[in-house]
């Protein structure tokens, strides 16, 4: 492993300055795994994406025959100042409480976890200090966002076979539309969250444009749209993403929050989310939107709109299935089976 | 258990009758997991179509909080007349290859019962004597048909947390292409299957007409189209599922085959499949589309077309997590965490 691993960027510059450093897959392992495929026991590409699946994990895993044995799951939380303006369905503490839930194992994240077989940790990023409501300024300054990208990036270590990035977060829906719409442009990113009704819905519009109209012309940069619009458990995941593609670790997305963690470093740099494959595609309005813009077809779309990581980690049930069929499956010619 | 469960019909007519004792699922078993899903630790209905799953699950299983540990995957092969035709892009001996594969673990199938703790049994029925080609007259005698409903009756017994009916048979998709044409009308029914080109696929459009040519004026009653065009296979699933009706076990369906024989039975009395679950849309071209005359909506659409069960195998992983998540995640009452 490089120094890479070893040291996290202190300042924005130097998590720009990675951005030309992003390695590419492993061709010849991406080679291996298609060239198994077209033995199995099985008429070519009857195993539809669980085929695409395996020869994207063999090219980050490195390996022609990919494994999913070491998942890990890491829930960032965080504080939102915007959640003051009655932006969520939830009131703020539910982020505190929801902490103290994924840590004794009653949320669905851990079931989830639990049932693949996946590692999960939590992080609590000070949640006593929500960021700043950004549409009266900068949600956090540039000593804050840098320590929570540090601490996504923590959470991925070198070996892993697969990371999933999940948040918690009373009012990171917003936050999260604020990021897309600075991003993309356009409007219509704010969605329903956790369940807000019309009149919450409004308010999150107005949330989302107030926003832009305070940071007008200083969005060009997304590691600073991130500092601007973001929360901290939003750039954990985009500090976890970042680190996963050093590492050449694959990712699975999870929501539109994790999602738009994840465009900020697409913006940064096209092709920054290679290593990336959409497992869910959320009941939350924008969702499929923003994935249609960073060319990702979901493996999942099962109307879910909780978070946690959860509907990646329904979906690792897909890679998981796809892994046993390639690693598992006699080829023709073991078996003894006529090729058409 | 009635006497249903200990003998199954020796005739078609014993079978028809069957149509009118099929039984409802459990209402209060359906309230109760839906109140449980209102008090779990998520907003209401985040958990999307996990949420209707577990619900559907408890109204066959009558209980409250389902289980997913009892499955069964049932593997049925049969060989068909009309493989003679070059409808296939294999040659029919791969039946019997496949059926060895089974045996031996090796196939797709095996290796994803193998990482659900799935029980797979494999009945391989009379390969040796191929049903008739359908375009110069009927598939099976009376006797034929009930003999192969009777192999899949056999296979699902009492106390199965969920069932799912496979398939093998070089030719089947013409098959069912042929039921589904026969009770739905229209064109277009065949497809690609394991992959023929385009004058395979003209071959087989031109053997469903044939065989709609052959057999008009005597395919009103859908037991008998199950008879003039199935194959063993086909009416083993739908043997199973008719059975697994009558016990009430949940059934997890899957391509276009087993949609195919699972169509003969809503055929002749509309609700017949309420207790079945679409578990993949495979690339099968008519597959989409008789699940929509059926108004299932898929679980999964990942371009699969394997048959063998595997795509109802891959969303096993689905309703595993539905159940997970259901029977393990706290309460707000237990966390302690705010309502919203």
């Amino acid at each position: 492993m490089t120094a890479i691993d070893a040291t996290a960027p202190a300042t924005l510059a130097g998590f720009r300055a990675l951005m030309d450093r992003l390695p590419p897959p492993d061709g010849e392992a991406i080679a291996g795994a298609q060239a198994r495929n077209g033995v199995l026991t099985k008429p070519p590409g009857a195993l539809g994406r669980l085929e695409t699946i395996v020869a994207f994990l063999a090219g980050w895993q490195g390996r022609a025959i990919p494994q999913a044995e070491r998942v890990r799951v890491s829930v960032f939380a965080g504080n939102h100042g915007i959640a003051a303006r009655g932006v969520s369905a939830f009131p703020a503490e539910v982020t505190e409480q929801m902490v103290a839930n994924f840590r004794h194992g009653g949320a669905a994240i851990n079931q989830l976890c639990r049932m693949a077989g996946a590692e999960m940790t939590v992080a609590a990023l000070d949640l006593d200090r929500p960021t700043r409501d950004f549409t009266e300024g900068a949600a956090m300054d540039e000593s804050e966002v840098v320590a929570a990208l540090v601490a996504g990036w923590a959470a991925v270590t070198p070996g892993l076979d697969l990371f999933i990035p999940g948040e918690m977060g009373i009012g990171n829906t917003t936050s999260a539309a604020a990021i897309a719409a600075a991003l993309h442009g356009g409007s219509g990113w704010a969605g329903r969250g956790t369940g807000v009704d019309d009149a919450g819905l409004a308010r999150k519009e107005a949330a989302v444009a107030a926003a832009l109209a305070r940071h007008a012309g200083q969005l060009d940069d997304p590691f600073e749209v991130l500092r601007r619009l973001g929360g901290r458990e939003v750039a954990a995941m985009t500090g976890a993403i970042l680190r996963a593609r050093l590492l050449r670790v694959p990712v699975l997305l999870d929501g539109f929050i994790a999602t738009a963690a994840a465009a900020v470093l697409e913006a940064a740099r096209p092709g920054a989310l290679d290593h990336c494959l959409a497992g869910h595609c959320s009941a939350e309005g924008a969702h499929g939107r923003l994935l249609a813009r960073l060319g990702k077809e979901p493996l999942l779309s099962l109307e879910m709109r909780l978070g946690e990581g959860s509907g990646a980690a329904v979906a690792l049930g897909v890679v998981r299935a796809a892994v046993a069929c390639h690693a598992g499956m006699a080829t023709f010619a073991e078996a003894g089976v006529s090729e058409g």
